[in-house]
């Protein structure tokens, strides 16, 4: 084994790079579930002013990343590298959003589970020293995915309860070095690092249906967590709180009894970050899904509640479905990934 | 700067991870080309058997994996990690490809400077002891992007003579740590390090026409080479070889005049992917493109040509068209996109 991993797909960072600054965005609908007093920015319309729901998410993903940077009080300029992905064909709102910031940018494809793909990738580099900070950023809108994957919006289709709605919204971190003359917990809380990462494999389970994304994307879920709690050697009640992405209620009920089989007792401190964004009775169905939903479950109320000291070890495991409306159209089924990046207050020093 | 860098966008991979496998595909047009003799696999039928080319392109891609870790003579439970991308909607081809493999996976996405990104990535992981070896993979396909870029084939389009023309083709790398023991070099001829890279910006000069991508992507080019040569203090006589990916005849000229009148003479051992690929004669248009393209360039001709000695030092500059069908339909502009990859085989021992 390589000396900074712990099993063919886990990753540690020994020097505990330090997520110094997250912002979250949400929409409108987003803002009136129950974690709206978590989100830094909650949108009042959903088209932001902007001439298409394309350019709308562009300018979500932008503010969210401008927002991260002046919460951070450092400067763009002095991000080294972006690290950002979306739901829509050749990553057009990470493209159109980044390109007026002129931050070096690396861009990436985990479908919905982009946010914690890009949070170990910018551990990994600031703690390789490849950069001095990097940036970690995803977004999904609701319209732009609805039009691109499903249906005109104008259409008013109905959809089947096991359907996810696409979370608008989108999330940013920033990640750099742990600076030793701020070494003390500061007044403006804990200190949250990224320890470690467990890359997923490719799961696929034959499901077809994509109202059904949920099932589809449990399996890299159950996969992945697996692979972390067998490489890692920890056990579930190490973290305080495990995050799937956005299985919704019928993929995190999966999660729960594959890893009750397993030997794995979940009940206690999973959720799934698509459960918790909306209220039960907003027509959510099944729950929240798309990039935007971990990204901004993470960066508003996780993090935060990490900086209070109510939580000291999180797992976060973004989930994605690899589908695309031609692989659907083909008749394939839909394969699902899951990559799981560890965080913790609680430095230790190397 | 963090340890590991040598420009905001420059990093160096100090230990000298190893390239110990390479492998090319191609379809049957650019198997008729001049670099023929220099590609593993030539493609009889571009369809391979598969019922559709999207089928095809995940196959081809596999294929050429498969390929690569067969011909490093190792094991495909020993790539402990694989970065790869293509163009197709969700990166389709890349999670067929390997949803069949096992191999943890990352996905990328870059355009047609996915390649690029794909190698820094592994080399990146590889050198800062994230796993033990790992995969660079790309593909494109003629059929596949025709068809969700531009138009039906059967419709038989003609284009204009600045349209490019999408490679058939998929390469792969393997990257691991240099292996002391081999320390010599081999019967096998040179050993091909990585030995830092250069991330690049987003460029858009405001072109609209997607039919000029060259020139949409030659300015992203510009800035990663111009970048590249003032932090890492090389002139570009440094190189045997500078090749960008796939800007193609109008794009490798823009670029020429463009560092000429920045202070770089490029005259002399600068050469395009994209005009290589193609015999002139070929109804190429202004040349190769697609993320196949430096792809299979790079892994066929270049690193073979290093492994033989006639080359010592490379840059290759993959070079990437951030666009949509979308973007292009709401009218939108082709923002460019390049990475730099620097490959020696003078390893330095530090």
């Amino acid at each position: 084994m390589a000396e900074n991993q712990y099993g063919r797909q886990s990753i540690v960072f020994k020097n505990s790079p330090e997520i110094f600054s997250a912002y979250s965005t949400v929409g409108s609908k987003e803002g009136k579930g129950p974690l709206k007093s978590w989100f830094d920015l909650i949108l009042q319309e959903d088209k932001i002013g902007q001439k298409t729901w394309e350019e709308a998410e562009a300018k979500l993903l932008k503010d969210t990343i401008v927002g991260a940077v002046k919460k951070g009080k450092t400067d763009k300029h002095k991000i080294d590298v972006i690290f950002s992905g979306d739901l829509i064909n050749q990553l057009m709102s990470s493209s159109y959003a980044i390109r007026e910031l002129g931050i070096p940018f690396l861009g990436l494809y985990g479908a919905c589970s982009t946010m914690s793909e890009a949070i170990m990738m910018s551990a990994a580099f600031v703690s390789a020293g490849y950069c001095e900070a990097a940036a970690a950023a995803a977004s999904s809108h609701f319209c732009t995915a609805e039009r691109q994957f499903r249906m005109p919006l104008a259409h008013g289709n109905q959809k089947p309860p096991s359907a996810q709605l696409t979370v608008t919204g989108a999330g940013c971190v920033l990640v750099r070095k742990p600076d030793i003359v701020l070494e003390q917990p500061s007044e403006e809380g804990e200190r949250v690092y990224v320890s470690g990462g467990t890359i997923g494999k490719i799961v696929d389970m034959g499901i077809k249906d994509s109202n059904m994304m949920g099932a589809a994307m449990a399996p890299a879920a159950v996969d992945t967590l697996t692979a972390h709690f067998r490489e890692s050697g920890k056990e579930p009640e190490f973290y305080d709180m495990i995050l799937t992405g956005d299985l919704g209620a019928i993929g995190k009920s999966i999660v729960i009894d594959s890893m009750r089989k397993k030997g794995f007792d979940l009940s206690n401190n999973y959720e799934d970050c698509g459960c918790v964004i909306y209220e039960s009775n907003s027509d959510a169905h099944s729950g929240g899904s798309g990039c935007g939903c971990s990204a901004a479950v993470f960066c508003g109320y996780v993090y935060n509640k990490m900086r209070i000291g109510e939580l000291k070890n999180v797992l976060l495991v973004s989930t994605g479905a690899l589908l695309s409306t031609i692989s659907t159209q083909q008749g394939e089924s839909i394969p699902g990934i899951a990559h799981a990046v560890a965080f913790t207050t609680e430095r230790k020093m190397v």
